[in-house]
């Protein structure tokens, strides 16, 4: 597979997280000579919020982290690449015992102290026992500076690996927050799944932690699509040590805002990295829908534009094929008046009041669409809703990683 | 383009329909030597029914044929392929009324009288104009065993032209539907748009009509996909010249059961014909969702589960890969439980009570996988409802009809 376009040239390692300790091993469970396990360890007291897929097949993991997050505190975290443990039936849920009894033993903690993660092949049982000829070692390898290798260890059909980090002073003192993300990547007979993992040296309650958790991933992880596909993993999980010292007490109160806008720059950071490494991508598209009845209205148009095949299409032959965007508004079923319509292309108005633009230059699109970094904005003129989804663009290499692995 | 796998080796000229003649010519919408013009003459007291596009930004010659339907009566249809004068704002309207003028002139009817469809770019004003070139010619040369040039001459990228015919005995009594259609094709800058006109020289008035070809529709073309998206101009439409004498009176009546049952047989056959012509299509797929909690439930995971691109590659990919059609069934966020899946490819079952068949053979799958149509059933296991959704697969063709004509 050839590394995606957006790829960075060299990955550094972001500042560490006091009281988050990382290492990686090889299980065997990916194929021979990647990384595939990543354990962390937390400091006692570190709270953690999670948001998880919406898939009603959800994974084995995603069930055992879905009954520990209530308790609001974790203490270490086991995650492997190459089999994600789901649709494994009865033996995933054993798998998933397994797994947190073995990190629990290393770590000298409580199995529901563990969260676990999995991502990789489905329907085949996960051989937890291969996770035990590598724990010992895990256990005495961890360290603070190891996100970079972490980001590796998580990859499946990932072309690099996706690390993020933001400090920011909160009532006068600083705190950071660092994470990782793999995405929507495919390998026979793999499935995409999206994963993140983010911790931070503030103190904040666990239901501090979950709100500000779920209204950045709203903003961020749940405004990408690659292919519309729903993976039965996704996982995204946020860590607080407390160890700066610096508390977040509500999501509200004025300390707050530093932290969660950088909270929110670093998740939407993440996810742009996610589009950026989308199957097969090579363009990175923006697609803004203002004017709409609400921003709900706004958000469901966008998506449609974001999903459809023959917009993604389009986009990958570089054309700047406003007729395409008109269906989707149309497909949308949400308010919108044909003959209220604007779209844009960049700064290149294509199409206005339901008909193309009598200034319309194709020179001027095509020189837009030729950008590897694309804006489509679309007006309905009919209201003050406004939102924006990315994604990439659809390619012969999108069916050839997902559908040329037999033929 | 490649011709479609499944393109007949010929197509024959079926039954003509007592009441309907038609003619086809070039009128240089389309590009050279292809005809682009279908003009039908339908005689007096012929009833009309129609099915729309559900876009929100439906073409101008859609509103038009909304406009002229409630008269229930219609004697006459003109079609042209190349230019769907669809987001061409006040001229599109404008030229909808040239072309009615031009056709019911040359018929000697009421514009009120005619019926309009128009396939082919987008976004591109329509010279109707060029329709006065030829609809004297059109006119002329009005003849009732026309039908397999009809459907010629509404094609756009289809690979083969749509006919289908049916003939059955009602109170005795023959009675013929005789229907063509044109497919999900796309050209540079082309839109996809699915067309269908279908007559019979049933006695039918417009509601009884309505009701079975509403009906039909629900069960054919509603049951489709090619690649999620939805044109402006979809259009279906069927008319009842009267000259069997035989009446259907109440779409309940026991001598309306056959003639209905033709009717969906119909509409079924030129559904598949559609499908079977999907845009670089190597695969004709049946996903079946039965157990469900309803059939609109079955319906609604049953076409998650022929829209998404992953489960669409790996058909391509001649993959049995089951775990797709698992994401699938959970990302369509209907009633599901994971641990009473059951899913098989042909007569192969790959997955039961949420995990892999123990009796699975790799071999027995893939031997499925190679047939060029391939049935999924998916059982859920909570319920009675079910429901069937044709679609094809996803190819590099696909990618590169749709997206390749500016690289």
């Amino acid at each position: 597979m050839n590394p995606s376009p957006f790829a960075p040239a060299t990955v550094d390692e972001p500042p560490a997280i006091p009281g988050v300790r990382l290492a990686t091993a090889m299980a065997g469970i990916k194929k021979a000579g990647r990384t595939d396990v990543l354990l962390m360890a937390f400091d006692p007291g570190t709270t953690v919020a999670g948001v998880f897929t919406t898939s009603r097949c959800a994974s084995a993991p995603v069930e055992w982290c879905r009954e520990a997050l209530p308790a609001g505190t974790c203490r270490g975290l086991l995650v492997n690449s190459g089999n994600a443990n789901a649709f494994t039936g009865r033996k995933g849920r054993e798998a998933t015992r397994i797994s947190a009894d073995l990190a629990a033993a290393a770590l000298d903690v409580a199995p529901g102290e563990i969260m676990l993660a999995s991502t990789g092949v489905i329907g085949e049982p996960l051989a937890a026992e291969k996770f035990a000829g590598v724990m010992d070692g895990l256990a005495s390898d961890l360290a603070e500076a190891r996100w970079a290798d972490a980001a590796r260890a998580i990859m499946t059909t990932d072309t690099f690996p996706k690390v993020a980090s933001r400090t920011v002073t909160v009532d006068g003192r600083p705190v950071t927050i660092t994470g990782i993300a793999k995405g929507a990547g495919m390998i026979a007979p793999d499935m995409a799944t999206m994963l993140a993992f983010v911790a931070t040296d503030a103190v904040a309650a666990p239901a501090v932690l979950q709100t500000m958790l779920s209204e950045a991933v709203a903003k961020s992880f749940n405004k990408i699509t690659v292919d519309s596909d729903t993976s039965t993993s996704d996982t995204a999980l946020l860590f607080a040590t407390g160890r700066s010292g610096v508390a977040i007490t509500t999501p509200e109160e004025p300390g707050a805002a530093a932290f969660r806008a950088a909270l929110d720059g670093l998740l939407l950071d993440l996810a742009h990295q996610i589009v950026k490494d989308g199957e097969g991508c090579t363009k990175f598209v923006a697609v803004t829908v203002k004017g709409a009845e609400s921003d709900i209205s706004a958000g469901r148009i966008a998506r449609t534009i974001a999903d459809s095949p023959l917009v993604k299409t389009a986009i990958a032959g570089e054309d700047a094929n406003w007729g395409r965007v008109v269906m989707a508004v149309g497909k949308a079923g949400e308010p919108a008046d044909r003959d209220r319509l604007t779209i844009s292309f960049g700064d290149v108005r294509v199409a206005v009041e339901g008909a193309r633009d009598p200034d319309y230059s194709e020179a001027a699109a095509s020189q837009v669409m030729k950008q590897s970094e694309i804006a489509i904005t679309v007006d309905l003129g009919i209201g003050e809703g406004c939102d924006t989804v990315w994604t990439c663009d659809l390619t012969k290499a999108y069916v050839a990683i997902n559908g040329d692995y037999r033929t």
